[in-house]
């Protein structure tokens, strides 16, 4: 297909160099001059450290595809540092339009690295069938609508600021699952979409790393940092534990497999990323941590032989059960656990007051998950419209239709 | 042997489960309530770095092994989120017996982090041959074992605390040596407990990570973390540098030879770790770590030649040489320099309080050794009784034995 | 070459061990006692930081080819653990000197590790082609050279200390690039001096890792840290994308290539490092990201094609389109940025010192270029005299030369 192949190459870098543009203007014209910039902060080595995780574990947690460990890094990579430029100039448009205080410098950016696991997490939905015209179009749909989720549940539900941003993985998980429904089916008989343990290792690479920077993440926003440190750290142990005790109990022949794992393992600092801040008691968190990995083992059976056969949708990296799920129950056991802490101080007195709580968090956490599946089925219509040039089933999963490559790719 | 297969399977899962739950009770009844727990802790950057030298270093380093990536990387990951946990409940009991006070939140978490290094040293000796049960069996009673001997230490010969830790090294390598002693030796036919290319990089990726956080390994719970910085680094440096010098001279036609690099270039490390807060000129240090280095590449010649041979014993990663006869020279050096050092403060007067004073830090040392010699031994008996399932020599440094993969693994 | 070999096997310990001696008797006469060399410093991360990135980013950066693996990342970890002692010896003699104040403890060591990068940059040019020898002399001479080169700078010119390390990529890029100009061309049908997607993937590891660092890298010795944080991050992210963007544009039929972005990547680092700590507008640093970018990957196209070939030069990893030319950019964006802040802050009066201004800073810029070429070419006269026992050209970029390796090769 050299017409559609040509205008694929067409389109590519134009849309880079016109989303850049914006950017360059928009920091020309909207960045404040100096001094305001540079707002003092205290959180350099923590913000490193979700840098790299984003960057580098997320970039090689994707690597699980055997034809395409380039594609899934340079991608990933691509997409963050698009998102993050994008994410600041979101964030700008709210301040400008009164919605959001201004907020500048370092923190800016941090905000903006953490939003972008939302976009991460969608790509791993769509991993290897999604060209970069189609990637590039998702992060920016994908981010607007984020923030405007965001907005919607800071202003009207008063959810704190940054429990709006951990809603990232349960928005980033479904957008993806939503968007990855219209892509269509591989044929049966491709082989591209499976994994080598080469690949696996590089990918076990990535889930180390994510996995031992998650307390960074789960504590950069938050107000009590030791608090969200300790209890992402017991939750991620606990969870990594029972990874392996549930891996070795439903497969076949009581051996480990490296997919369970990967999934699980991460699905503790998942379900904690809500409550991190707030758990007074380390054994919630743990138990927690072992519920986020039960649930992922046991949705990972579940989806992939009846859910996603039933909606004919295939998601490559598994964020549905890695992210998705994990993220539901953590939010959940946060209106539990607030409920049940807010009761036992007005010893279960004003019961409307307690209502109203669990409405609000409910409402937030509905609103998201609604939001995140509505738009990211449009968003999946829209990237499958001629003009993005889709890829053809054929080429799934493959580097070599991204690449210049003149020798045989990993084969493992 | 599918009825063995099946018992295996049935006491992983469940073995895990239980310590799982045991820790959460633990948790559940014992951690003190808010406040209490979350202690200041202004160290966390330095806790990052030993997490992940632990974790993700020496799941890395362990991987020299063929086919014995998955198991070397996810096995090491197991046993550490086990063993972290079991180390705070065993603090926590020491702590309900009195002999030691209470310190809880991040500390803690450091010192059991810490602590876990003997563990990952064992696993190395025994790297392959045992199977998860026996590993998790092994880290409990090491774990055990060890804080004994640290209270011992610290009651008994008045070891200050972070010196009692120091020990970790020696104590890991000498009863990983024993146990491994216990383990049937593979047939000398076996090719799968080669190194390839590709497992060899993996390893280096994995050594380097461990080289460069070793300073804060070293400085985590040093009263001088400069110093302990600072002296770490020059050793870390001058070992590296003799590793390349010896390798060439040692090995064939002045070749270089990866694993010496391997070994070599962690000796320093190892070496300094009982002086590395207490030495005020560097050139000691330095030479402590060019004799570390040195030691470290003799003795893998000596001891793969005579003594290992002789006492038909196999180690696997070689810990001994690595680990086990530096940490016997860093001991040694910390008596010999303590013992100057006081000498000339009180010009070699009150000899017979010096002579106390190595009466009591050779005392510490013997303890610990024989100590880990001792229930090695035991250990390594108890993890080859039938009960365990010890794993057929032909299965020996096998993926395939414990991970579900379906296509041809890793053989570079 | 039997003959060779053996006094290749004779000379290289010797010469380490040589080295080693030296450093340890400076050490011991010169290193000042306690108290005074450990001098208090709260730069223990970002340290960690930039040990990190040039230890590991740049070892595994620089494994591109495939059959040269091992070579790649341990003698770039050799030569840096050589290089930042000798660079503590020089330091001295030039304190001895009186020819700078003394700086002692952790921060002479952090100066003597992004000296080292000059280095690891040459060493990138000389790739698979120079022998551990040569290249340990090239180490000596380059970083002798590069602090007298500095001292000039400082002295003579009055550039501020921590600027002119940031010369650090134009010196190391130039030197080597010089230098390589002087070994003979690899016989056409060579095909080990090509990459494999595997080198290629630890070579993006690396990368990563370089990239992540580099805000860190750019703020260690600045004095307005958040300036120089921000900036370097948004000049690499820029950097990035237009990597992307250009690497697009320029191959055929529109695919990305690796090499393009590998060296784009990082142009960004590159170009803002001079004026990082200084720009007070964001898009200024963008602008400088996506103008080093652009420069390098249009350079990689000209060098390639039209350069190298007439001068018969080989820049293994392309040093010089990487580091080189982005570096001349950053140089001459930081003339242009000084002279017109400062002329707008004048209002464009006192043009006399103004010019006086631009004739320093060019001045220095230019000193440094041309030290680095004309010492570059002299090294690389003198690393090809037969008492240096240069490698055959047909023992090229293989690791077996080098390596006791009993099993065949990365071959990917």
């Amino acid at each position: 297909m050299p017409s559609r192949y040509l205008s694929f190459r067409c389109s590519v870098p134009w849309l880079i160099l016109l989303l850049q543009a914006l950017f360059l203007i928009r920091s020309f014209l909207g960045f404040p001059v100096a001094g305001g910039i540079y707002s003092p902060s205290n959180f350099y080595p923590e913000f490193q450290d979700v840098n790299h995780m984003v960057v580098f574990g997320f970039g090689f947690f994707l690597m699980v595809l055997r034809r395409y460990g380039f594609s899934s890094t340079a991608f990933n990579f691509l997409l963050i540092v698009l998102g993050v430029q994008c994410s600041v100039l979101i964030e700008d448009c709210f301040v400008f339009l009164r919605v959001q205080q201004d907020e500048v410098g370092m923190k800016s950016l941090a905000k903006a690295v953490v939003s972008m696991t939302a976009v991460v997490i969608s790509t791993g939905a769509v991993l290897g069938k999604a060209n970069p015209v189609q990637l590039i179009v998702m992060t920016l749909v994908e981010l607007i609508v984020f923030y405007v989720s965001r907005c919607i549940n800071r202003t009207v539900l008063q959810v704190p600021e940054h429990l709006t941003l951990m809603h990232v993985h349960l928005f980033g998980a479904y957008f993806g699952v939503a968007v990855t429904s219209r892509f269509p089916e591989p044929p049966p008989g491709l082989d591209k979409n499976r994994s080598t343990p080469k690949s696996e290792l590089f990918s076990v690479l990535g889930t180390v790393f994510v996995w031992v920077f998650w307390p960074s993440f789960n504590s950069i926003l938050a107000d009590s940092k030791k608090e969200a440190v300790l209890n992402t750290y017991l939750a991620l142990a606990v969870s990594a534990v029972a990874a392996f005790m549930l891996s070795a109990l439903t497969s076949k022949d009581g051996k480990f497999r490296m997919t369970h794992i990967h999934s699980a393992v991460l699905a503790g600092g998942v379900t904690i990323s809500f409550t991190a801040h707030s758990i007074q008691h380390p054994w919630i968190a743990m138990i927690l941590g072992l519920l986020g990995s039960g649930l992922s083992i046991l949705g990972s059976h579940c989806l992939q032989r009846c859910f996603n056969p039933a909606l004919k949708l295939q998601d490559t990296s598994g964020v549905h059960f890695t992210f998705g799920l994990p993220a539901v129950l953590g939010a959940v056991a946060a209106v539990v656990l607030c409920v049940v802490e807010k009761g036992i101080n007005k010893q279960w007195n004003n019961l409307s007051s307690l209502g109203y709580l669990i409405f609000v968090d409910i409402g937030a956490f509905c609103q998201t998950i609604s939001t995140a599946l509505v738009t990211g089925l449009v968003t999946g219509f829209i990237l499958n419209i001629k003009l993005l040039k889709a890829v053809h089933v054929s080429k799934y999963f493959d580097d070599q239709f991204y690449w210049e490559v003149s020798f045989k790719m990993i084969s493992g």
